[in-house]
């Protein structure tokens, strides 16, 4: 059994332990939260630091984005193996190269930036890019509730709840419209400019719309539609798509699990799901996995 | 440049010719075949044995699957990695067990069954079973010609010319159309009776018509409809769906010309494309793909 430590219990850490509960291969030796205030949850301890747990093989860690590299390399150098679900696309080829020789040095495998989008979706468009190699690949995605950005709209000074919804608008072009509650006092004027100066809305439509209650406008389902029209050696006008509807932390969880399977199974380093072959995050014996789905 | 021959020249062949003379990795050594009369296609020698040849870092594979496994092994034993397109679904695991000694033993590589089913299908049936465990994958086809029951249509006694043509029916349950073309003498009774008979049929709802000229039917375009409903950790209605609209030989080329580059990149023995990290098929800056794509 692979022993798992769940590091960070928001909404992905709670799908995580759902999740490694039900999977045939691990057992969950604890959960690390700052902020959960029971002592164990499902019969799993919850502590304070990783060093209150004994032997961890893989944390799994479920905190918010802007936090992961320095988590990550805590735990790495620490020789234990991390996935994540690192979500700033711009800054994944750099955590990589940084986490790479700290990940080799302690003896252990690093997963990064393994959920959907960045995850599954990354294998799809590098697959897609494989069988034909020139063309656009457009991923668009929603409408649905962005975990990322709802976590940097309720990080703004003066928003006391927030929900970032993404509305595809086609061709990769998206409309981000976010529903906030303000802070007594916060003005939405203030809010909006901030939040429209945050890297995560910049470079999108956004649209900032005040709310007296957030909560009911809470739904985690979200999905992608991922389309490539290209040329396969000299022929045009190849088309594929692919289109998901999904519960969004619970797939995220799953493939943080399944991530965190593959990484017992790599040399040690630093890796992106691209990089890993897909059988690995699978259970069970390879011949039967072959014969069941080659 | 990774050095290439092509071995065996029908309509996979030609297609791979095409896409290798476009790909900024590969250099054509030559083109192995016992039926093309022609010295030179497109400047590329063509012999009948693949010792007439210089130096060949890979060869792809493109004969018929029944004469995959012998002809791969006999290019592994003297040292040339190998990619093909095997087909026959029921017999990869057992090949890539059979290969794989012989592989090692040689210190190169064989990737097998790198089409686009079994191949690119099959990392989306495994990637999608990553992201939800649980739950029934469905693979419908077509319409489109199917290129490994047009050959085998073909080889039964009394058929002239042949297509056999796909047609999903939902579920992963299809219908096989088989347009024939006659051998004088031969009767549509006992063709079809053998036909039926054959294991490429023996599992579907198959129909045989007789027709005048097989020809004038013939395109190459074909598809898939791939479908997945499953359970994410303990979440359910997980919904994922791949659908693609393409030109089978040209897809199945690049998939082989890109498998071969990824070839190049593993250790000795012998793999499924499930067992080979997706960046590998891909030309290029390994920092720059993943800038790119993840």
């Amino acid at each position: 059994m692979i022993r798992a430590a769940i590091y960070g219990f928001g909404n992905i850490g709670r799908f995580v332990l759902d999740t490694l509960l039900v999977d045939p291969d691990f057992t969950v030796v604890g959960i690390v939260s700052q902020s959960c205030s029971e002592a164990f949850v499902e019969g799993v301890p919850v502590v304070r630091s990783v060093d209150a747990l004994g032997a961890v093989d893989v944390a799994i860690v479920c905190s918010c984005s802007r936090d992961v590299p320095a988590v990550v390399k805590k735990l790495l150098s620490k020789g234990i193996s991390t996935v994540d679900s690192f979500d700033i696309h711009s800054q994944i080829a750099e955590l990589r190269k940084t986490l790479d020789p700290v990940a080799k040095e302690a003896g252990a495998v690093s997963i990064i930036s393994a959920g959907w989008d960045p995850g599954s979706d990354s294998v799809i468009r590098a697959l897609l890019e494989a069988m034909a190699p020139k063309g656009i690949t457009y991923t668009n995605f929603g409408p649905g509730m962005s975990m990322g950005h709802t976590v940097a709209a309720k990080a703004i000074p003066g928003v006391k709840d927030a929900l970032s919804m993404t509305v595809p608008l086609g061709s990769s072009v998206h409309r981000r419209v976010v529903y906030v509650e303000l802070e007594s006092g916060a003005t939405l004027e203030e809010v909006t400019a901030k939040l429209k100066a945050d890297a995560y809305f910049a470079h999108d439509e956004t649209h900032v719309i005040q709310v007296s209650d957030v909560a009911v406008l809470r739904d985690f389902g979200h999905g992608v539609d991922l389309t490539r029209k290209g040329v396969s050696g000299q022929t045009h006008n190849q088309n594929f798509r692919f289109t998901m509807s999904v519960h969004n932390p619970a797939l995220t969880a799953q493939i943080l699990v399944s991530s965190a399977r593959a990484a017992m199974k790599q040399s040690p380093g630093c890796y992106t799901l691209i990089e890993v072959p897909i059988i690995d995050l699978l259970s069970g014996d390879r011949d039967e996995i072959i014969r069941r789905l080659v």
